[in-house]
């Protein structure tokens, strides 16, 4: 059993805190307003958007340093839905790391909209998540999480390839957006 | 019917011609040992590696004037599999865009990998073909010809979505090197 703190109570938050109860991990998930109560988990994953990273960062990364972290942000200029706001050789969860140098960083969950991950399926697939970090036995425990919970996991490579899965969930939100797909559709991974 | 023009012969050229055969088009398939032979398609498709896009454009870019011209590269470093050698902020397809300004270019096929536009499914899926381009009659017509063979297509938007698409192409390239994925497998989209 692993202890997962999700720090976020929106619709992506809910549905991993879900796949985590369903592998029959202990879940702590804190909104903003708990910012007096101690993180507990050994995976934390900051199920906020892009913008309030920074502000996690400066409130919690005292608690952070010596866990995984995994950062599933889709950092998109959502006023144009044409462009990522973060340098085009970077990726956000590139940043995250920077900013978390005694964390172990992964990216994960920003190619799987919450419903695929609350269903467990997209579509005839089971859904599956991506995760990448340059720390295998991160990737494992977080693997094992996801893959307890019913869905499959990939080890996608290096943290550099987070810039990838950003683009990839760049383009599924762009699809999205523009009725091409449904917000429980979506790219799914055929092995 | 359209008329394509495939420049290439290899596994790429050779699934992409037989979807458009599938859909009752004229297909003139073009090696490169084909050079005096002209091109006759309205639609020609650039089945050949990223390296050989230079030579082509040089040889045939007179010809490509007024056509649609398909893009399907993925322009990786294949010794390192770890990065584009396109730069960050631009797509193999932006730069085929700027050697041809008198072509209507677009990026497609470069998600979906041979076997799977041959076989039209992935998994239990059929083969989606995701394109994106500047020029809204040019996507519809490729895309009449890739349903008409029996895939779906879906329109990823403008030719500045290729980045995102060639980013795609990478990821799903390095999980199949990698063994996390089959050649027959991939990407599949779930509308």
């Amino acid at each position: 059993m692993t202890n997962l703190t999700i720090l976020g109570t929106g619709n992506m938050g809910q549905a991993i805190a879900s796949v985590a109860a369903k592998g029959g991990h202990n879940v702590q998930q804190l909104g903003q307003e708990d910012l007096a109560t101690a993180v507990t988990g050994d995976i934390v994953v900051l199920a906020v958007p892009y913008p309030a990273i920074d502000q996690i960062v400066e409130q919690r990364g005292d608690q952070l340093a010596g866990k995984i972290v995994v950062d599933i942000t889709n950092p998109l200029n959502f006023e144009t839905f044409d462009s990522l706001v973060v340098p085009a050789d970077g990726s956000a969860a590139a940043e995250v790391a920077a900013k978390l140098p005694n964390s172990r960083v992964l990216k994960a969950f920003n190619t799987t909209f919450a419903g695929t991950l609350a269903a467990g399926t997209v579509g005839p697939l089971t859904t599956t998540v991506l995760i990448a970090g340059d720390d295998a036995d991160a990737k494992s425990q977080l693997a094992s999480v996801v893959t307890s919970g019913g869905l499959k996991a990939i080890d996608a490579g290096s943290l550099k390839r987070a810039r990838e899965l950003e683009a990839v969930g760049f383009l599924q939100l762009t699809l999205a957006a523009s009725e091409k797909i449904s917000w429980t559709g979506g790219f799914g991974v055929i092995s």
